[in-house]
């Protein structure tokens, strides 16, 4: 008897996570998380319209989700100002993602990215065999000029940059974004993870034509939104591009709960706003702890903060794993330069509270 | 300006859709369907204590799901009597029948199923480049001897089968499934899809080594459990082929609310059982309809009964266009001889009232 006979992609790939979550350390701690602020999740949660809209949903769980996503398509392109044939909508961007890559990368085809940027983008390209090609980060910023010229270089068909950057929260204004369009080899094309847009200012949304065939931006009720667990993300570009999804999506892969919280979130900016309020302020609370440990942060556009420990990568995994061991969730980036620092979510007061308690005592035993 | 390069095999492969969702057929008639009872959907719903478990979970839907699906891959290990390490949680059988297409067909690849048998299917092999290659039913089942001869003629890495059937809702005892893994080619693997399984008599289940490389069964909280739209679905295989899925499933792919709920489907296995038996009373009352209406239907192991309208495919099919327009949700096989057959699915009371009183005036106008 032997076993299946796996596509020799497959066969060679590793069984890899892109993320270990926090339920696998709470479970070989053998306690949960006193703050979980290390996923970029958003603890002030969706609207409560939301959380409604899903409530009433689940009782008609029974049925599958509209697999055209009409509804929730035809409000984000009213509030994107934009056609509905220009927006897909799907199981978050990871799942979205995913479908790009498949659509447009095979064996052996370049991609660029910037060295330690998203892991789940790099976990697809790897998934369909495609050959990553990453440049540095430029003083803790993705370095559009850098990305373009390595895109000649290798001929690339997709480059990635997210913007805000993940995980160092650092961003571009959009008119630089922008820029990059006329920057990148003919037929490359450029993925822009807006995961985290909606906590940036408006002058870092890059102003770009709907139809313009040259880029995807990707989308996410997961952050700002407050639903990460939900799993609804969307993608904007020309139409032809996202018709093509369709070729290949799980066209009834979305959660109806889900679809109708979406609209619901969509629909309540007034608590988008007054989210983004509260991370602004939790922002400023997590300044003021790295300041009284005489830490330095860089400025942020997103829901969490890149905290210098003071040292380098070792120094900062040190601390890292106290705070964790102390029931702090937190993460950190992965590659040098930038795993000098750990990244700290935008938490409640409470979480906030308790990671400025516990980082004192991770700093003294990373240093001693 | 140019698009970006698609891969050759993308490229080529249409926009189809497996399925088109009963909404979009509401949208062009501009009124709801007064009984949605054509996708195979459960209308007596999950567990109120599921319901409950996902309603709690909404509040905390701003967190990722647990990526591991540690807590319900173990409960389905319990319930199984199986190992955890044979089990892999994904979203619904659609997600994992991709994951699994994915993992072992390639351009060209041999794939078996029967003509007519499930199209999502079919559109996973279609989009990694496979060849299928089709056998007739037999008699209205499908042919499992017919199958296994087929994939040693093209050298399958796939054959499908799905038992209880969909469409017909057809069966084979398990004895007869198993002995499929011994008729095989070396190298091929068998894709039991059981999604209705929980509708069968025990006889109907296959009695298989859960380490048998030779097999995968595929099962769901879509269907008996009642939770469709929550896109929850499981496998259960060889511990290596199970951990293969970790290699390129979207590890943070399931709802959060979704995977609670199912752990409460689960352990609510009276609901099941009621379940089962409204099934049992509503197939009654669709045979019943038949006869009143001098037709025949087939037996049924599933939630939907195929219900001959008593002439060929275009007959039925003006039958099902004017059920349509009546507000009756049905779908009909694809291919003939099936379908002569509508496809009815055990509804509620008033669902099944609404389908005999139209079915009359359906028979009655395409005879005329």
């Amino acid at each position: 008897m032997t076993g299946p006979r796996y596509t020799p992609l497959v066969d060679g790939l590793p069984a890899t996570v892109p993320f270990v979550g926090p339920e696998v350390q709470e479970r070989a701690q053998g306690h949960p998380f006193r703050a979980r602020i290390g996923a970029n999740e958003n603890v002030f949660g969706p609207s409560p319209k939301a959380i409604e809209a899903m409530r009433t949903a689940d009782a008609d769980i029974w049925m599958y989700a509209d697999p055209t996503n009409f509804d929730l398509r035809n409000a984000l392109a009213t509030h994107n100002n934009i056609p509905t044939e220009n927006i897909v909508v799907g199981e978050g961007i990871d799942g979205l993602l995913g479908y790009l890559v498949r659509m447009i990368v095979g064996a052996r085809d370049g991609v660029v990215t910037s060295h330690g940027a998203y892991p789940t983008f790099n976990f697809h390209v790897a998934g369909f065999g495609g050959v990553l090609h990453t440049v540095p980060y430029n003083g803790d910023h993705e370095d559009p000029d850098a990305l373009c010229a390595k895109a000649h270089k290798v001929d690339a068909k997709l480059v990635y940059i997210s913007n805000p950057d993940n995980p160092m929260g650092t961003w571009h204004e959009g008119p630089v974004i922008a820029a990059m369009l006329d920057k990148l080899p003919e037929g490359c094309l450029l993925v822009l993870d807006e995961a985290y847009i909606e906590f940036a200012k408006p002058s870092a949304v890059a102003q770009i034509d709907v139809d313009d065939p040259r880029v995807i931006r990707m989308r996410t009720f997961s952050k700002a939104y407050g639903m990460a667990g939900a799993r609804c993300g969307y993608a904007i570009g020309a139409a032809e591009l996202i018709t093509a999804f369709n070729k290949i999506r799980n066209h009834f892969g979305m959660n109806r709960s889900a679809q109708y919280a979406a609209l619901a979130a969509l629909h309540d900016q007034d608590w988008l706003d007054a989210t983004v309020a509260k991370v602004h302020v939790a922002r400023t609370k997590i300044n003021e702890i790295a300041k009284a440990n005489g830490l330095i942060t860089l400025p942020s556009a997103t829901n969490f903060v890149a905290m210098e420990c003071g040292g380098d990568g070792d120094f900062a995994r040190k601390v890292l794993t106290t705070l964790i061991a102390d029931g702090i969730f937190v993460r950190m980036p992965f590659v040098a330069p930038q795993d000098r620092c750990i990244r700290v979510g935008c938490g409640t007061d409470a979480d906030i509270d308790a990671f400025g308690q516990a980082l004192p005592r991770a700093l003294a035993k990373a240093r001693g």
